[in-house]
């Protein structure tokens, strides 16, 4: 890569692992990032590298979890994480009372969210190596005089380079002037903690910039910034929000984890590949390439996109379990609404007994046959026994063939 | 007045002295303004009012004599003043170091200016009456939380009403963001203070309207706002401003007050009579009118509005003193350049002899008609004993008639 010169192979390494994915909106600013994250790696030192965390919420889905990854990432290579907890600005809420998603949260809320959030973190982070910080540890005692030399560090127009504060300028929308402090009060985190590396979503790109011009009117080095795209949800257009209804919490039940992958357009599947699988570079682009070119049946590759979400957050156990589920609940949905009832004939003793009463097979022979073939299978489970009976479960769906079901009835 | 039903008499006549002279810029605001000073003055209690001051010069002007005026008039008529030395913007200055003029200053060099700036003001305004705040006293340990809040009471729409904030954006000069809270601190003045009133130059509309709106924000009733233009400087044309070098300090020498009074421009009178005279309105209009109309001759017209002024800052003495002392310099400035020496004749015994000895008279008896004509004077004092000799210093400039000069030789 050009701007790489100098760098050692191993700098070059972490450098190709740490901005795999990552998106500064801009290749100029891309390329000054990776120049600077090198130059800081080429010291050899570990490097202090932060993501913040807003604790209205104790929700962490999948596009939480592309931050977290990152920062797993930067403790694998050695690095040192903090996870700051944005509690001073969640204890203030909105001011205006305009917006209902920004309530003010008492600090017993705030430290339940944070400790849930964390716990949720700590799937693919490592606890012991995480420093977990509070900003309102220096936020809350800063005095106006120490405000004004903060808002000293930033002019209007900086500001409005922010698409949304100018789309809502121009749209005459209203911006309280709190959101600009809100801004800088970022940069005060970065200041404080005095990080080589903040982490964040591409939606925070103007608040982690104006922590580098919050660093440098300190005569700080500024901080290289590292910003990951936002993640689509199930619905595969909008962000993954919890109040889309388009998420996939961690926390939940892996088996409905895998579920929600597996519900995604074909066409977010390179995007979860990239952000959600948690691979190495390489491995992603091979996972991407064989979905694309149909190497992979597109069910496949998105089983094997579910099962590896479903392993990073719950392990492979858990991942196994919930395939197999999802295996047997697909074919379960796939029974037709009218379903021929079939009694169970008194006197079966086999398999074949109950096949001969649906009238499907021609001969005994034919029944065996199809038994041997993997055509039969009872709720979902493929049944290869032809000699014996199975369970009968009252109202269980037995397939024939292809094409042919029967709800039992005792 | 349409706007002051059912205001009493008295109201009617408070409501006349306060609104005179003020300029709101806006017809409508000026109403509203004034009907709702009215509706407190209707209340009969004393209004608390207020102005603020900028305590990085204690150099008070005539333009400041302005508002120092307005605060002496509710004073006069029965009202609370509160004199509010903005000192915790001064212990700041300006945090980007851009501007020269805003220097940060110790809180010794803030008390020693207050208190010259005071001493100045209380020349017009009554010490006993007036209450001195000084706004770090809650500024200061104004706590982040408490910035957020503040800054949400206003949106950035609001603050780019403000011209020069709206063409600074537009023309690409940096707005730094603390240039923002710094109106806001003048609203969370107002806000604490809880004031009826707030007197300001137009120039600080934007901040006392600001002021409105954090006491909405707080639930408080919002104050009412007073502006008055602001006075232009010796120049006629600038704001008056000792950086502009146009000012007439008003502890400066009376004699210099007069004298720079009388340097004014003539089209310039009339905003004088109105901002800097003192005087009721009737007694303004009936000024601006004489002077309008030649009534008064103009060098006449202006000498009474210096004596007005010199009268009104440092009393009838000295206003007294400052005229003769003006008219004499003023004559003596007529003396042209060249002046012919006249040697006092050896024998001189009167006036009269020494008149004859400049040739102009024809005959002893058109010397003595000169005199009793008031056509003769010394050092600009009218010579009237045309039989005495007068004190006769070497040097003293002999006025003949209209147009002859001599200095005297020994």
């Amino acid at each position: 890569v050009t701007g790489d010169e100098g760098f050692s192979a191993e700098v070059i390494r972490q450098l190709d692992l740490l901005v795999a994915g990552t998106d500064h909106g801009d290749p100029g600013l891309a390329a000054a990032m990776r120049r600077e994250l090198g130059e800081r790696l080429a010291e050899g030192r570990p490097l202090r590298v932060y993501q913040g965390f807003d604790p209205t919420s104790p929700h962490v889905h999948l596009g939480h979890g592309v931050g977290l990854s990152k920062l797993a990432l930067f403790q694998e290579l050695g690095h040192d994480v903090t996870f700051l907890i944005g509690d001073f600005t969640a204890r203030i809420g909105d001011p205006t009372g305009r917006s209902a998603t920004r309530p003010a949260l008492t600090t017993e809320e705030i430290a339940a969210n944070a400790q849930t959030y964390a716990d949720q973190a700590f799937r693919i982070m490592d606890r012991a190596r995480t420093r977990i910080a509070w900003n309102s540890e220096w936020l809350a005692d800063m005095r106006l005089a120490d405000v004004v030399r903060l808002a000293s560090s930033m002019t209007l127009a900086q500001v409005l380079v922010r698409e949304d504060f100018r789309k809502r300028l121009d749209d005459g929308a209203p911006i309280h002037l709190h959101e600009f402090l809100y801004a800088l009060l970022q940069g005060e985190d970065a200041a404080h903690l005095g990080t080589d590396v903040q982490v964040g979503g591409t939606d925070q790109l103007f608040n982690i910039l104006a922590g580098r011009e919050v660093m440098k009117a300190r005569g700080l080095r500024p901080q290289v910034v590292l910003t990951c795209p936002l993640l689509v949800g199930t619905d595969g257009r909008q962000k993954m929000s919890k109040s889309h209804g388009n998420d996939i919490g961690i926390a939940i039940d892996p088996k409905d984890m895998y579920g929600k992958v597996m519900s995604l357009p074909d066409d977010a599947m390179a995007d979860y590949w990239r952000l959600a699988s948690g691979l190495p570079p390489g491995e992603v682009d091979e996972a991407v390439r064989a979905t694309d070119s149909g190497a992979w049946h597109p069910r496949d590759a998105k089983m094997r996109l579910a099962r590896r979400i479903v392993l990073r957050w719950h392990g492979a156990d858990a991942a196994a379990a919930a395939e197999a589920a999802f295996v047997q609940q697909f074919q379960r949905r796939e029974v037709p609404d009218d379903v021929a009832p079939l009694p169970v004939p008194a006197g079966a003793a086999s398999l074949v007994d109950l096949l001969m009463a649906t009238g499907i097979p021609k001969s005994r022979s034919e029944a065996r046959r199809l038994v041997e073939g993997g055509g039969v299978s009872l709720d979902g489970t493929r049944l290869d026994d032809a000699a014996a009976l199975p369970e009968l479960p009252d109202g269980a769906v037995l397939k024939v063939g292809k094409r042919h079901f029967f709800r039992l009835a005792r």
